[in-house]
């Protein structure tokens, strides 16, 4: 008997109420449950007003994803070579199932954002809740089987044996970019992040090879599905996530963390909790409570708080971002930039802005696809990459996929860099004048 | 040129610069965007994990239908019959679409919970705050205007004349409606709420009753579409708006509610803001400034607050809500309950429960469609019932839709009443047991 | 491994290489291959000129909608009261998707037109077909089992036991209605035919009653899973199957038929194939090879060619049906024609037209449901009924539906009848003269 | 007032009853029904089983998206530079929505692959339909402005100014590729072929270049529409258009066709009407009427009865391909082919087969996109390529889009040839041996 979540990606989202009972447990921890308050998209609502969706569903999403791609190898059953990889992932499969859950509990609101702006990543934080003794999670982990908490912290850490269970959950293709992929597509209503999910799961494969794993695509069947996820993944950075008012919108936030940590920093008087306090001044010593009091709705009370505040900056920002006064953008190369510096830190000056707060940059980057061979030479790490994807002939030989595709190669290991200025829409005309004149033209 | 936002149940929602510069100015403004930080479907989001989308986008909806109501009238401007019509459609055009985008700025946190809690509803709200010479709104409507602010407050205060103006933003057939059950249906997953929008619109009609209006559909092509949109209607009352775990929440938060405001007037000490405090201790003084500080972050955010509080069936509401440990629910029938209410009264009293909070009846009631002669006869108002649907023949002569139509037929006329006793879980065997034992059983 | 096949209405159908031999054996046969020219919905691209799709892709949707209620049932496997279900339906498995695949290849072109016309139906045909040695389904049914050529036959005619295999494939309930409701609404355009298919599927169940078995739905899950199930199925006969249009459409060709097998035995020359001859004119002797040669192209090209025959009224007919000046009509009703009829005869004749051809009633009936109780006590039969659904508690306790569903029960029991009167447009002003006349106007 | 249609692509396609009367009179003429009995993607069906739409509805699409382009540049009515451009597009309008559902009247059956076979193209005999007097196109062109035929004849033969006449229809970017895209994309189940067709509409420019016209999108808006455009056509090829059985089963149709030819010339018995006959042996002198004679269930049903024929090749061709034994299929490149070739005759000959018809080389020829400089540079023929496609910066200067697009530079100027050897599949161990023994591996 299954119980199932009505899911708007993957219609009906279905557990066995036995055998899957470790996931259905997770999902009534605190560490799940809070995970309804932190937005999938972080501020991206202010430019697509329906992409407020959250965590919590991608993380449902996640786990099923992970169940069909089980369920999808036992159609290898009657082939010898696939015997092996059938019963480690049954064997695996409450594991499995319990990382790619709880792979997003580790995200503070506002999700990259503050990554950034703290420094410490959702990954790690993931890792400590998972082996925190006194969190839920750790408890129903640890009821269901001692070594699981340790286990999914492995997978989370990209430690774990074998690795098709690290691969799964996170690489270059994985469950987690498949579903949010459609899910921010849904949501946003934009169609570039849909791409071919039955075909490409279809056409998966998991190839030992020596005593690694890769994560292939049948060669035959799978190329263009694998192609139109990339370009999916491609195409949702290039007009979605990195679109200048998100961006924009972004930077405001970071300003008004900034400014507000500048503040506590000096002891004045600003609407604070004592867990926002932590992460504010002392990221370091957060404790596992405080950060599970961080969410959406704290930052989100916070700004409007902040919107009354007496710091002029503070309030004036907050108001800014709440009544979506977001900051114009204009794309400009560094060079360029250095160079008009001075003339517009003096324009921001003069306009009554401080330009440590309204003239800032953005830089977003993005790395379509990076091809496995590159990631073996360089031993770049998983936060920057991940793996490569290979295309498995009828012998499992392994190819590596960007060889095979025109398309995939012309946006192989690329950075996609935009520096972007972001500033008030006052001094949109100043801004432009400076640029105009000093002949080093924004693109 | 036209301004456009993505939106996921309209695809492109496109605003002309020029003539509609009004309601592109009315977007902008601090009441507007307030609507991004209220759920349209309130705390649903505990039963469909993807339902937290706001009323901005949904008022962008309705404005945007409502422009394509105007469009598609012009299609009949060779039939002399509706040359009138056209006419005034166009004349009033910018008076509608900022109706339209408007209609909801008036909406609580939690959107009707609150309504009936604090006992005010969000109609006179909007109406205030379109009147209230400090808010955004009013400045913008006036600008364009030195009339539009009345008449505004009159449409959503139903007064307005010709009248097609107030039925097509609120009556049983209205842009409105038509708007939300799509996107709620988009958003939760379910296909309840779907229905043949475009065929609607096409046969959509508006007809001059003496001195009044009759919004109507065409009999020989509407009858079915505006079928399938009150069908869609009684399918997300029925199924997804009164499913019992949501509205088990309610009654919670409701709980939480009355247990707050009485610490408050006990002059507890527990979180507030000032705005919060307004309005649970005195609503009727509530100003415009503190209305628009309350939205869905604060409320949620109070809750967290209220969960590490002393007092105990607080901070224990809290934490279920927030856990997602949903009251259950058995549904009973009044007479059953009564006889009933001692024992369970007691039971709940031995197990540690104050039955105030702990034993609470919600009742949810749902009027699918009330035909047009009904409402005429009761002189029902328009809070209840909204108006009736007509057909309309080639000759424009009307009949009433529930005269045609055996499906409709089967559900006019009635409100569905489903009253549930809601509990802890704690408490379900002790109650089931009641109930067995009483003869009264539960549906 | 799978074979799939890309639909646009599933998406991917799969059959297993090894488990679904069977099942991608009969694929291939020739009585399979032959549904690919006949359209599932018969004249209706007259109407809807999308929907011009073929019964091969529907049998293969059927068949694999039964292979997902069989793997469906085993999410039941931890309850002992559906464990010899599962096994029973694993047994059978190779004969219900066998059955499932071949339910239609004893159809005629143009579907159900030609039952009608020709006074057989397509189920005796398709046993016929199972059961004749020389068909290739026969001797691929045979060489997997030599029972199965009975077997297949024996559900298809509605006698085989356990009946849950009769059921599945033919009831008011069935795999059949549910593929070919959602495929006739996705290339027709319509919505009307979409229901919940996956909340459906996961709401079905199978009970045993005595030694007979009842398909059902979970009461608690699936009452508005199927009330929107059988909704679908009253539109798609309200608005497209019985469209009006498409309604005289068949009557022309019904017209056509019966002009060609009129001159075929007056031996006049017209163009004809042994086979269509066959069936015109001896229907009762037709063989299976001939039945297998007649299809939608030969029938299409056979009006073509009687277009340009010396016989003017089947000229006339086939040029009007090609070129579609499709049949007017006016519904009508029994008494007000019979009045009529004499003046509606000398103005046909009048105006140079044969009534007999040109002046047609079409009869369209379409029963909604028919509730379970009604058809034990008439003991109707199953070409006109089927059989009645049921709603299944926790206990495995059956009510009948139209008891707990005011909308269901609306359209219980009642046969939806429309008379209509077809004739050429140069007749529409008299005959609408000679109604309105008489008093008895058409509805 | 408007008719519509129900399409399954655009939902509802409007026509004006007065201002597009033309265009709903074309609609009822004999050349536009007769498009009801051509399938758009000829024999592909073979494949995709739910792709047997037809060109008809088609044609209603194009015309459709050819009044919404018009209809979308009247947003720009404030802006001065394209004031022009408006008033032609509306005193061109019905010559526009003629000529665009009127384009594909000249398709052969079986649309292109006739084409190749015969050596006629279906522009051409398009531009005879239209001239032809006794047409009823003409006719009726002719009645609502007698220049209306000619007109249309050089919109279709591309020597219409304005040019963007031509250039919407036929181009790089044109109705008709966005209208069938879409329309095969949905038939046929696959995703491929879905683009942002509202953003591209919303993006698109008409431009002014002296005296010519050139297509444009908006360079900040639409460059990631227009690439998902020609990524969606780029797919379609690859993956659906060019699949190796439906290509395989071509070339068996273009082997059936030679061989009945043949037999015909040698003057044996088949079956043929006259139309076929002129179509086969003379087509320089086909007659208008006689090439209207000609459609699928025309083919269809020729192929049923060659499949009876006494000739033994004739016979056997048409049976594969009536059961769908379709020819395998090998890649090869031309050099490793013509090594192989006696070895390959040797074979086939030795097995029975005549390896004029059972050995056959399929060429599939893909140009995804072709830029405009190269276009001027080479002179090359709108056969061949179409027009380049520019993106418009605000002061509508132009730019070549693959300047700006590394997805669409790493396609461009490419032709994509896959040249493939079908055989029946008896030989394909003895094929696979040869190849493999030959050192010159297939693809």
């Amino acid at each position: 008997m299954e119980k199932v979540f009505r899911d708007p990606v993957h219609n009906l989202i279905g557990f066995d109420r036995e055998r899957d009972r470790l996931v259905l447990e997770l999902i009534e921890t605190r560490e799940l449950q809070r995970l309804r308050y932190i937005k999938l998209m972080g501020v991206s609502y202010v430019v697509y007003p329906g992409a407020d969706h959250n965590r919590f569903s991608h993380s449902l999403g996640v786990a099923f994803l992970m169940k069909r791609v089980i369920s999808g190898m036992r159609s290898f059953r009657a082939d010898p070579r696939f015997r092996t990889l059938i019963a480690e992932l049954e064997r695996y499969r409450p594991l499995l199932l319990a990382a790619a859950l709880l792979h997003d509990i580790g995200h503070f609101p506002l999700s990259h954002l503050l990554e950034g702006f703290i420094g410490q990543n959702h990954e790690d934080w993931t890792v400590k809740l998972v082996q925190d003794p006194a969190s839920e999670v750790h408890q129903v982990l640890r009821a269901a089987d001692a070594r699981y908490p340790d286990q999914v912290a492995q997978i989370i850490a990209r430690t774990f044996k074998p690795s098709f269970a690290v691969k799964l959950i996170s690489s270059q293709l994985d469950v987690d970019r498949m579903d949010y992929l459609l899910r921010d597509s849904y949501h946003s209503g934009v169609g570039y992040g849909r791409f071919d999910l039955e075909w490409l799961l279809h056409s998966l494969r998991l190839v030992q090879q020596g005593d690694d794993w890769e994560v292939a695509v049948d060669e035959k069947k799978g190329l263009r599905a694998v192609e139109s996820y990339l370009l999916a993944r491609y195409y949702m950075y290039q007009q979605v996530y990195h679109h200048k008012t998100s961006r924009a919108a972004g930077a405001m936030v970071r300003g008004i963390l900034q400014r507000a940590t500048e503040l506590l920093q000096a002891d004045q008087e600003i609407f604070c909790t004592e867990a926002l306090k932590g992460l504010l001044l002392d990221p370091a010593h957060l404790s596992c409570d405080a950060f599970l009091q961080l969410d959406d709705p704290l930052l989100t009370f916070a700004l409007q708080q902040w919107s009354m505040s007496a710091d002029s900056i503070l309030s004036d920002l907050c108001r800014r971002f709440l009544r979506r006064r977001i900051f114009k953008t204009l794309e400009v190369d560094a060079a360029g930039y250095r160079h008009c510096e001075p003339k517009l830190t003096a324009l921001a000056r003069r306009a009554g802005f401080d330009p440590a707060y309204y003239l800032v940059i953005d830089t977003a980057v993005s790395d379509p696809y990076i091809d496995g061979l590159l990631l073996g030479a360089q031993g770049r790490n998983r936060a920057e990459a991940g793996e490569g994807i290979y295309l498995a002939d009828e012998a499992l030989r392994l190819t590596e996929l960007s060889r095979h595709s025109a398309l995939i190669g012309a946006i192989s290991n690329r950075a996609f860099v935009r520096d972007r200025l972001c500033f008030p829409e006052e001094l949109r005309q100043g801004i432009e004048g400076i640029f105009a004149h000093s002949g080093s033209r924004p693109h």
